[in-house]
């Protein structure tokens, strides 16, 4: 006698394929498609997001769900049982024609956003904006449980567990933390000028070290792609196809090369996810919060530390000498690592960074719990900036309209962003109880720490919700404490204070 | 009260979804996709497939183009019904299991052919290729009508209207021509060197040069997209997104260009469809045959045509001034016109290329209703290179795994590129009567030439059935006599013959 559990499998193999698609056709809007298909891939996006819909709200699946879940499962099918009936149960709250609509406003929206961006105009952004809150709104009243506000809502989307109740004290603890500390190491460290990493680095050099960049942090080209959009991003198709993308600056040389490392932190966490989940809704990782951890370890934690550079700095500079005259090792670390407020939140450093994420907090809790209009954006986003980093942004493409992320209607995932540093900081205090990181990194090794990145994390996919993954890899709940050490710790002592 | 119609068009729309996502992934699998993720991608493109067969085969869309034919439909509404009904005839014949499986394996097909060909290791394609000629074998006979052999069903899938028993004679007539003809150009012709297109041309000047050419030709950039793959070809998604490939080497100038010239006489095509019919069963071109037409037409006709050059070789030399140093244009048109026997169907010249078509035609009347096994194919095939053309492959990297067709599951598309060949100098002569081409050729004004071609063919999309088309656009039945017209005039003037 046939399962339900694979029966129900031949539906979500309809829906994977749905997805991929989908994913495949944001891939392309970004990195190759031509201007003018925008429109009518919108459509085709739309189609499609509404075929998932429409299979996995039908009765029969809702049906095959329960009958699966009497079934005996073993931990993986478990889980693909749990996120499928966690999916469906948010989705079928929401009308059919109002999904397939809020499908559609999103398919379109990134080409609007870039347009706006790119030529300094928020108004064209505006009204697509405004819909996408609206819709959002209406869409967070569908699902949100009892006791939640709809930001609330919103935010458990991205990171189950944390909503208002948990993220105002941990913002608030930064706050208290950092603030005093980047006071201090404004107008009491000893300066850093980074002033070479802005002369001019020939884009084509800087596509081959970042090629070689990413391969180092353990991507695999044979299932992998690296190309360049405007704001680099990971799309992770299955586990054997992880596309990720960076932006050169001539005239930014670090910037490319840490949003590389950044991209190849999320892209081995999906490419390390084991088989077993592949093309299932428990084959990406456990949360955004969790990914991001990734990215951000890799990034900051392992890719800004001296040891790192120890076997690739000669690498850089054999590829830049002239560029790079007279920049020693030591120089080169500190000046990647050098902490001064900035506008743009993906060039941040490691100590302002989740200040930009505090500000998007602020606004997006404004926007959808309390009064705020889009309209008034732009100059509460500049008063912000103004009040906690004490700089103003001169225009909208530097300010209110530097990120994608609303365009896509991803409203409450910026904290996940602070969450994931938190995670990463926390996640690598355990790692450094078992693996001599330093070691590693200066013999040019990556394997133990990849290894236990995939042992601990990686592998289990969505198979563990991220709080339990946390807490399994690092034997403790969830604690920032870790974060602010490092960061206290970290700058304390690059500005000799 | 809600038309028939228009709830038919709610199905088409999901339909056209799915077709969009299969062409985007197989453009992606040629282009850019990492090489692991083949096996996978072939699973997604294979349940997308199914998910569109469902649709399509549904007793719901039977009904609903049952009740749409009585409705009162304009020309557009009709060809869109009559196109639907005629494909889903075609799949409710084939059983849902057996379609799937055969999708699925054409998905993963073009990995193994390619490798196969990059290794001149015919054997590892061939158990892929016996189970594609099996199943093809299977579905043709589900699809025949009566009287139809299998291969004829197979060439009326392509070509409508035109099985053996059009076929056979027509090929006859191009043999009893142009074999003489070929042979008195080889044997009695004044003969033609190439040598300096073989020299070493940069391939990044290339690139820029073959950008321009598509431009030159109609290409629009803000609806299409460039890009490189191993075998060139055209991957239209609708009317504002049609990709093309070209394929650059160091040491073949022409051949670059003229599959660039070629794949854009595809991408006009359906860049001038009429929106009435974008993203519908009536969007693409008329049928293969007149798809290749638009296509060789551009190539041959107008790119191979010493007006052409007159405006553009001067282009060409500022390039590659030192490469070309001591080759006039008359020269150069002379050389990228020369014929002689190869053995690369793809590279072959115009007076050649019927003969390899030739050869695969009768090639595959033995493979589907004669008794040639697979393992016998390399065989054959290098016997009838030596017969027909003089010259034997020396592996089967350039003999019987040259072309990815088999691999993608299509037999008997072949002839059509023939009957395009034909098709191209109706049309040519047709227009010739109502503009100046050679004047518009030499003032570098390619508008009234792709005018008269939107007029007359491309913006029926296919509205119109191709035999029609055809009468309607030249005045006169199919008649491949202007073909053997403007083959013998060119080659013997050619050759001074």
């Amino acid at each position: 006698m046939s399962r339900k559990y694979d029966e129900l499998m031949t539906h979500v193999e309809k829906m994977q394929a749905l997805e991929m698609a989908e994913s495949l056709f944001s891939w392309d809007m970004e990195t190759g498609a031509p201007r003018e298909a925008a429109p009518l891939t919108a459509r085709v996006m739309g189609s499609l997001s509404s075929q998932y819909f429409d299979i996995l709200t039908s009765p029969q699946v809702g049906e095959l769900i329960c009958q699966a879940k009497e079934e005996e499962l073993n931990e993986v099918q478990a889980a693909i049982v749990r996120e499928l009936a966690k999916t469906r149960d948010r989705l079928c709250r929401i009308p059919a024609e109002e999904y397939r609509e809020y499908a559609e406003l999103i398919a379109g929206a990134a080409q609007v956003w870039a347009r706006a961006k790119r030529e300094n105009d928020f108004a064209s952004f505006a009204p697509v904006l405004t819909r996408i809150i609206e819709m959002s709104k209406r869409i967070a009243d569908y699902s949100r449980k009892e006791g939640q506000s709809r930001y609330d809502a919103m935010l458990w989307q991205y990171e189950e567990g944390f909503g208002q109740a948990e993220l105002d004290p941990f913002f608030a603890l930064l706050r208290e933390n950092i603030v005093p500390l980047l006071k201090r190491v404004t107008q009491e460290g000893e300066p850093i000028s980074a002033a070479p990493l802005h002369r001019s680095f020939d884009v084509e050099k800087q596509r081959k070290f970042n090629c070689f960049l990413a391969e180092y942090i353990g991507f695999d080209f044979g299932r992998g792609v690296l190309a360049e959009s405007e704001h680099p991003f990971t799309d992770g198709l299955h586990n054997h196809d992880v596309r990720i993308t960076t932006h050169y600056y001539e005239n930014m040389l670090e910037s490319a090369m840490f949003s590389t490392i950044h991209e190849s932190g999320h892209a081995i966490y999906e490419m390390n996810v084991d088989d077993a989940v592949t093309l299932t809704p428990a084959g990406g990782g456990a949360s955004c919060g969790m990914h991001e951890s990734q990215s951000r370890l890799m990034e900051n934690m392992i890719g800004r530390s001296p040891s790192f550079w120890e076997p690739l700095y000669p690498r850089l500079q054999e590829l830049f000498g002239e560029e790079l005259a007279g920049v020693s090792r030591e120089d080169f670390v500190r000046m990647i690592n050098r902490a001064e407020p900035s506008l743009i939140r993906t060039e941040a450093d490691e100590l302002t960074y989740c200040l930009h994420v505090m500000i998007r907090y602020e606004i997006e809790k404004e926007l959808i719990d309390g009064n705020l209009g889009v309209s008034e954006l732009p100059q509460v986003w500049n008063d912000k900036y103004e009040a906690y980093l004490g700089i103003r942004p001169a225009n909208d493409a530097e300010g209110v309209l530097q990120d994608i992320h609303w365009a896509q209607g991803s409203i409450g995932y910026f904290p996940s962003y602070a969450l994931g540093n938190a995670f990463a900081a926390q996640i690598y205090h355990a790692m450094g109880r078992e693996v001599d990181i330093d070691g590693c990194l200066r013999q040019g090794n990556l394997e133990p720490i990849r290894g236990w990145l995939k042992e601990k994390i990686h592998r289990f996919g969505r198979v563990k919700p991220a709080k339990e993954l946390l807490q399994e890899a690092t034997g403790e709940d969830f604690n920032p404490s870790y974060y602010i050490d490092y960061l206290t710790g970290k700058f304390r002592s690059l500005y000799r204070l």
